[in-house]
Order: C-alpha cells, then structure tokens, then sequence
C-alpha cells in the first residue's frame, strides 16, 4: 500500500499540477469515443496500450473479459454497456483478451476452477467457448493450444452475447456503432483484431511483421 | 478508432521496445499486490493515478464501482474478487469512487434510470446507500451535495458488500487481507481514504493541504 | 373437450388405423430434421403449413416465439434447443413469427401488459426488439404498422440470442446448422423468410406473387 | 429446407387457396378454448391427434411438457399460460405427456443429462417427479417401466405446478377452468386421460379397448 | 435487551435448573412431529398455543406466512420444508395465518409495499392470493373485511405452493404427510382448520361455540 | 395431530381465557422491541427462552439461522427484516444459532447435503462459514469441535449478511438498531453472546459460572 500512496503522492506533483487545467475541464464531463471492455489482469493497462488520455476511454473489466448475454445477469457488464452505448453514445466497442489469460486456463483445464464457485459461476457465460474448442478443436491436445484458441473463440463469443444486449441492437440496427474483437499479445506487445471477412485474427496497427501470426485463424462460418 | 490503432502503433514503438525484456517477464504470469475496483468513467486511469506499472494492480471496473453482495448477482465482480483473493491472494482490496460519477447521479436523481433498465436494476446494489442518503442526510437538497455524500456512503455500503464473498470474509478472518475505501476528486487530482477511528474520508498520500477537504464527513456508527 | 375427446376418437379411426405401420415405426424413435420455434397461437399449425408428418418437426412454442439469450432463462426454450441441436443434429432450426401476433401487440402498446405480470416478465426479452422500433422507426405512428415492423424485427432479435446458446454456437461454428428466420401471414396463407443480402424478408416458396410483399423490409446493417 | 418449401408451398395451393375465406376470418383473431401444453417431440402433432383446425387449440410446447412453479423460471411457460387463461380466457388447460419421451427418459437415466447443462437445469423442475419415482416405485427396475412411471407421474406433477400460476388458481377458484392430465401412447394411437376418482389414467375417447391399459395405475392419496 | 437478558437468567434459574435432565436429553436430538409454518407476527407463540413443549414442533416463520413455490426462491423456507420432510420426517404440515397480519394488509393495500422493496418483492409469492381477491371477491370493500379473506386465502394458496416441493409431493404420494390450514384469531384466542370437503374454515378444537365463526368461508371448487 | 388440537383446546382454557383482556389489546396491533433470528430447530422456543410473553419478539425462523445477504435470495429474510426495521422500527437484531444444529452439521460434513438439493442452495449462504472453517480452523479435525466452531462462526457471518440489508444499513448508520450473535446451548441452558472487542464468545445473563466456556474464542480481526 505504501507504494500506491507514494504513487498517488508522485502523480499529485508530477501530473496532475502540470496539467491542472486539463483536470479542471475533465472534471465536469466525460465524452468517450469508445468503450474498451477486457481482462482485470493486472499485465493490461488499455491507456497504455493505445495511448489516450484520461477521458477517452470507458473501461469495463472483469476476469476473462466476459459479457454475459443480456438477462443472463443484472450485473455490471449489462449496465456499464447500457450507460455507455445509450448515455454516452460511444461508437466503438471494444472486447479485448489477451495471452497467459488465467481466466481462459481455468476454462480450459477440468479442474481449473477447484474451490472457486464464484469463478466456476461466471465461466458458464463462456459455456459457448468451451463447447465451440471441444467441437471445433479436437485435435488440440497441448494445453497452451488449447489456450490459445480459447481466448480467440471467447473474444467472438463475448462480441456475439453483445449483440444481445438492446442497446447494442438498436444502436447497431441504426448504423452508429461498431464492434470490434482485439486480441493482446503480452509478449509480442501486439495487437490482433478479428477481420470477420477473412475469418481470423490479424495484426492491428502495423503492417511490418512485428507480430508473429496467431496459430491459427478461427474459423467462422455464417449460417 | 484511427486514434486508437495509432495509439498502439506508437505503444509498439516507443514503449514495448524498449521494455521488450520487461514485457517479455511480465508474459509469463502476474502477481499483483492490489485489487482495485473503481468506476467506468473514462478520467479514471488506475495506473496513471497510482504510477503502477503493468503487472502491478488487478483491475476491476464497472458503472458505479459497485460490488453486490455475494450471491447477490453471479457476475463479473464476485469472479473477480475470488479469483483475486483467493488464487492471486492480493493483500489489499480498494474500492475507490470518484467525483462527478454518472451512476451516482443517476441513483440521486428520481429519473436518473428512466429509458435504461440495466442501469436501474444494477443500481438496486446500490439502495443501501439510497436509503442512507433519505434517512441521515434529510437536509441534504442541493444535487451536488447529495451527489457527494452519495459517493461518499457508496463506497463504504460497497465495502460492507464485499465482506460478503466468502473468499473475502476468511482472508479477514485471517489478517491476511486489509480493506479500503478511497474516493479520486478529479478537479483536486487527489485522493481520500476513509479513516475508520475518525469515521470521515481524509486526504491520502499529502499533508500539505493540496485538496480540498471533502464538504462533510460520513459519520457511521458502529451498533 | 367433448369436440376434442371426439377428434381424438376420429383420430383413432381414420389416421391412425390405416397407417398403424407408421406409427408403429414412429414408436420407438425420432430423428426430426430441423427445430421450429413459433408463437402459441392457435392459428398456427406448423405440420399443416410445411405439409409435415409426425416425425418431421421438433416444435418449440411459447407466446411470442421468444428465445430468452443464454442463461437469461434457465427455462424450456434453452433445454430444447440443446436438446434439438446437441441430442438430435437438427441440421436447420427457424424462428417463425406471425401476422397480428397477441404478444408483439403487447410489446407495441404501452398498456400491453396491465395486469398480465408474467407476460411482462416474458416481454423482456424482447426489449431489443423495442428499443430498435423506439430507434429505427420513430416515423411508425399507426399502430398496424408498429405491430408489423415489431414482428419482422422480433424474430430478427430472437435469432440473435439464439447465436448465445453454446449447442448453436458450436454448430454454426462447424457450419452443421443454418438458422432462418420466417413470418407467416395469415391472410396471405404465405411465409416470408429474411435474406440477409438483401436485408429484408421475401416471400418463400413461391415466385408468383400470391403473397404481398410486407410493407417494408427491415435495415439491418452489419457493424 | 426443401421439402419444408415446398411443404409451404403445396399449403398455399392446396389448402390456403380452397380455404381462403376460413383464413381470411382467422386473420384477425383468436378465440381458442383450450391450452395444450405438450412436449416438443416431432412425433406429436396435437391439431392432428385432436381434429382440430387452425383458431382452435392454443398450444405450449417444450422438452418434456415440463410446467415451473410460478415465479421458480420467469420464462415462455408462464407469459403463455397467463395469456391463455387472463386474455383469451381458454376453458380447459391440458398437459399432455407421451410415451417413449426423450426428457423423461434423460430424467430416469442417472446419466441422462450429460453434456447437457441446459437440459439439466431444466430437468430440476421435475425433480419432484424423481423423488416420487425414488419413493413410491422402489420396485421398478426395468428402464421402460420406469419411463411408463416417469411420463404418468411428471404430467401430474406438472398439473401440481400448473395451479400456482395466479391467473389459473384465481380461474380455478371461480370455477372456470378444467385441468387435465393426459397421455399420448404412440404405438397405440391412444390416449389416457387421469381420473382423479379412481386415482389412474384411463382410455380417452374410446370404450371399445383400443389400447391397452397403462402399466399401472399411479395412487395419489390426497392428503 | 436488558428484558431479554433478565428473561434468559429467569430461564436458567426457574426452567432449566429444575428441567435439566429434559433438556439433557433434548440436546442430543430432535424428532419433532410437525412442521409449523407461521408469521413472524410477535403475537404469534406456536408452543404457547398449542401448549407443546421443546422438541414437538420445528417451526419456519417469516413475514405473512408465505411459502414460495418449490424454485421460485431458493430461500429458506424451501430448506426447512426438505429438512423437516424428507430428514426428521414429520408426519404434519401446518400453515397457520393469523387475524391482523401485518404482511397480508400490505397485500390488499394498493401502496403497502411503498418504499419497502423485499417486501413488494417477497409478496409476489402471494400474486395468486391478490388474484383471487380481486376475481372472486369483487364485492368487499371495506378492508378489514378484504384482510380476512386476504388471510383465510393466504393460507390456501400457500398450501398450493407447499405441493410443488417435491419432498412433499413425494410424501404425499405415498400418504405419509398430512397438509393443514389453519388460521390463528387472536382476539378470540381461537384457530380455525380449512375442511376441505365443507370448502370453509371451521373452529378447531372446539365445539363450544367460543369463537365466532369466520366472516365468509371461502368457496374453493376443485377443478 | 390430536395432541396439538388438545393443547389448543387447553391453551383457550387456562390461558386465553384467564387473559382475554391481555389478548384484546394484543388483537389490534404489535410493536416488539427486537427480531430475533434463529433456527428452525423443535428444541429452540424463543419465548420460553427470553421468557418473553405474546407481543415482545418479531421472530423468523429458518434451517441454519440464515440471513442471505440483501438480493442474493427476494425471500422471507430479507422481507421479514425491511419489515420488523423499516415499519417496526426494532431496536435490536438478534441472530441466535445453537448447539447440535442439524444444519451445520450438514455444511461440514461433505455428504450433509447428498439427497437434499434445496437444503444444499441454502447452505451457499453459509460458504463464509465454511471457508472460513477450512483456512482458519485447519486443526479441527473431531466432528464435534467442528460443528461447534461453525455453529460460532455462522452467527458471524450471518451479521455481516445482515449489515447488507438496505433498511438495517440506514438504521445502523443513524445508531438506531443494535446487531448481536447469540448461541444457545442446549445442554448448558445458556446463551453466549459475541463480544466485538475480546473478539469472543461469552455467557449472557450470568456471571455465575453457570455455563461452561465454549470450546474456544473464535479470533476475527478486523482488517
Ligand atoms: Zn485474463
Ligand atoms: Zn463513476
Ligand atoms: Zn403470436
Ligand atoms: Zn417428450
Ligand atoms: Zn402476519
Ligand atoms: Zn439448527
């Protein structure tokens, strides 16, 4: 704790007096362009990762990145969506999961959520993910390919419980709102984002082969 | 969204590079000292405001900072929490409220949920601190003082809700885990921590009277 | 009743008498090819309008041909739809509304749902639905026209939650299970079934203009 | 997906155009004056097995013709009775079970229902079916006479669950509805209706001997 | 409290100590012959009534005597029915109202429940008992008068919903189990037991024409 | 049966009668100074225990002594208490657990619950207790100390339940209501109550030594 005092003591100085008058008009309003739902995993700072500034990004944030379908429960998820999408009218959405992701290891290991009820709870709304790698995946054996596809699968999951949710519905029904499946690659300090057209995961952000591929591209196919 | 991709773009470039060796520890797990549960508002940067680095705070956010009660609502937040206290065993837990919280206008005002039902239901974990407001601070007419002493009594009803969750209520029962209760003042870029003994909020990390004292403080006797 | 005990007695006689081998076949087991979700009402006989024997649909009905998303309802719709797509491998599954449907009337009417709890309750679930009329068409006055854009767009809705239910969603991710959504109307005798291509729904199973076409197609543009 | 076109498509030569007049009529509303509420199996075709024409049976359909208590799942079950019995005021409610039942059969099995949460979940709502089967027929061991006993005992069960529901009790209190306990025997062509009498299901609709006898009659005392 | 506390060393010294072999053999176990659910009304002492002694009678108590369908609320009452049913096997079941109850004049009162949201919430379970009033009961407008058919209905209805849970419906069917309604007047000093082949409350334990008889004995016609 | 329509009888006899006058004023309205919560065991007679008449304790009774924190559960817990605080206006809140609890006994012995489902959801309530159980009494290995630690630390838990309780929340704030754990020993005849600042367990009402000391203080440190 003391460290998170001297923190906050070192942004006092440091930060906020600097920029004093950008804190003052913050402190009236917000108007975010979009929202940014994804991992409490401590390794994800999304203003980091894209580099805004206080007051551009809503943030929702759960283990797993998870968006229950609309009803499935009265929680945060469903009105941190609503507010941001009928309140604060925000164009992009955003579910963004990431590597190494400790939620998408319990769902992907029979025992991975042994004496964590609230956990084993919360992963039935990846139920879809789990049925789509036992279905679609068979062949996947070693548990970090496993894990791979089960954050790629869950971010497509997730984004279609989204749709679900009536505010997303009707703003997408009008056209004023666009979702997007991002993928956080720690160790490569990337960015992957699903291109439904292509059917997989490419590299957001740069064209220079920073990135190395995902294994393997999902594939989705329409009805 | 051209702002964003930017953005990562220039994340790859000037941080990620750099640190790649950092990042590329970081890649392998995660072991956080704090859970920190704060609100959606896009002015909330956790990092920035605590000067962590990636790896060093788990991030819990949602409209309203609200934690319902165990078993209350089987969503994001008891996931979260128990995975944070009882696999990751963080040893501080911080629910941290801010000025000017949407949500929280929302509860004071009568309409405030009108045309947004999951808002209003996600704010039924939020009636302790309704009825708070109706029956200790009846005086209380002007919005922007009930808007304070509502993020104020929020913050310390959320904390009584996390006593709650299991995994919470035996790392106490153990020493092992230390709860707080801070609010972010936007404009004063300062914090205040609730200080039990003294029962009111007072300035965190300076004692040169930066901010502002918060216009009262909550008295909550203890039965 | 007696008309019913006297059918059943002339059921006796005239169908299953002479076809006694078919139903002796039938006894034993099922393999239905695709699962239709249509509305309660008694106008609707979905063997009589797909010109089906026994043994050829597994029928869900509810008022509304509602689809509650995932986990919203742990109810009937849920359990037949595993059952249908993960027991039986229906390989096509349609949500089939109607013209001068009762529930989508309750939708539309602000007094719909006086006195009737439960079927408010129900009504939930198409929230999405009433949200994009609220959105998409403010113009819609006359509540005939309200009712006829409420059914279009309500099966359109209830497919959606569909995709959330994980026996769908691995099925369509394996590209084993087409989903359609289709309007009968009643006084036309016709069926109109929703091309996604073009965006809106187009007579089925005929090309010789017997049917009106409804009187608008639904936008829905694909974020 | 052809056959079912072309199904509709011989419909609308064959049926809707003789009948033009009858559907014309029926276009504008219901008057129904019973609820059929049955199990989703293909092989049920309830206008079929009764004679009945379009406008004359409201009817709910779900694996298992499975009823919740009021408020136990705010799902299709209780919107569609309540609309049945409070709007169109039907005069006769009946739930009707049959022979060789896939649900019930998962029931019975202790493994019936795995892989199948949503079955399983849905499946609770008959668990006083399967404590009546654990208790009342310990001597039942053959798996066919335990499904004879699972059908019989779950449609009495689900009449148990059918009188919670407000709008049937106050209907029931006033004298103006009838509940009815039926079976539909496949191989037989037949059905059994209860007697609460004579406490056991007996032939409907014939005296002549058609079927054979239910296994065995179930014995309800009432208390 | 110091009442209460006084009350407790009167209890040792003049009940215990003169008692304690009773209470020596009562500490190792129960086997109560009735369960009694009542209200938590403080006038209501079901010993002192029915002048039994500990150990006779496992009582559930809660605000109006409101027994929730079995799966409509996973709650308490559903816990000690099974316990008291399917554990120590009680061979009676009583409900007992009572005149003057506090929760059933919130029922009849457009605005009881106002500003007490658990209670509004907790009275749904009483939805069937408000339907009743208003269908069969047109006629009574004097509230003292609607109060004493809402509690001789209550009583009724709750008794309906005790057959849902399926340790009693088991017991039933295998007549182990006795239901009783049975409502407590307290200015009379007298309890009145539901007959139901008379379909009214009659005086119990008594044919002395103490008490007066009930305002109206509801007719209840079985379907 | 007969036994308790003979108490009844006598009850009228030797007490009402007597009394008549004691009950007329009772017959019109409550106002109890406490609510006490305790078990549904036979063997507890509150009033007895209090030596309380008719009229001084609001009381609910369910398995175990449970109180699910405020929206886990809309049941008689919660509804029961918003109305003994919010329309009573009790001063104390009581939660009385005690020895040779059959719902204990069920939580820590891993097959308590087999058989039982709806005592099993009731007992989630307890999961604190039980986590707590394992991390802080890991040396407990006789049933006997087990039990009588849980019976200790459930009645803890259940007041942090209880401090979720919007209508309890508000009181405690204003210092209008009191919180105790009590324990009633059975075989001692004694009551202990929690001491918040020795953090133990002590006799109530006597300083005599009557009651032995329970088998050890139960250590909770506040965080
Ligand atoms: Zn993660
Ligand atoms: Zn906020
Ligand atoms: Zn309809
Ligand atoms: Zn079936
Ligand atoms: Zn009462
Ligand atoms: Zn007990």
């Amino acid at each position: 704790m003391q460290k998170l005092v001297e923190g906050i003591h070192h942004f006092q100085d440091r930060i906020f007096r600097p920029y004093q008058e950008f804190f003052a008009r913050l402190a009236t309003g917000q108007s975010p362009e979009a929202l940014f739902i994804t991992c409490s995993d401590s390794r994800i700072d999304p203003n980091l990762l894209t580099q805004t500034a206080p007051g551009e990004l809503f943030i929702a944030r759960n283990a797993g990145n998870i968006v229950p379908p609309y009803g499935a429960v009265h929680g945060g998820e469903a009105a941190t969506i609503e507010y941001a999408v009928a309140v604060l009218k925000v164009r992009d959405l955003i579910v963004c999961g990431h590597s190494d992701c400790g939620a998408m290891k319990a769902l992907v290991d029979p025992h991975g959520c042994s004496g964590l009820p609230a956990v084993a709870k919360w992963l039935e709304h990846a139920e879809a993910t789990r049925r789509i790698l036992a279905t679609s995946y068979p062949e996947l054996k070693r548990p970090e390919e496993l894990l791979e596809a089960a954050v790629q699968e869950n971010v497509l999951v997730q984004l279609e419980h989204l749709r679900t949710h009536p505010s997303v519905a009707a703003a997408l029904a009008r056209g004023e709102l666009h979702l997007h499946a991002w993928i956080y690659q720690i160790d490569a300090g990337a960015v992957f984002a699903y291109d439904p057209a292509r059917e997989q995961f490419e590299p957001l952000g740069t064209t220079r082969g920073l990135v190395r591929p995902p294994a393997r591209g999902t594939k989705r196919l329409v009805s």
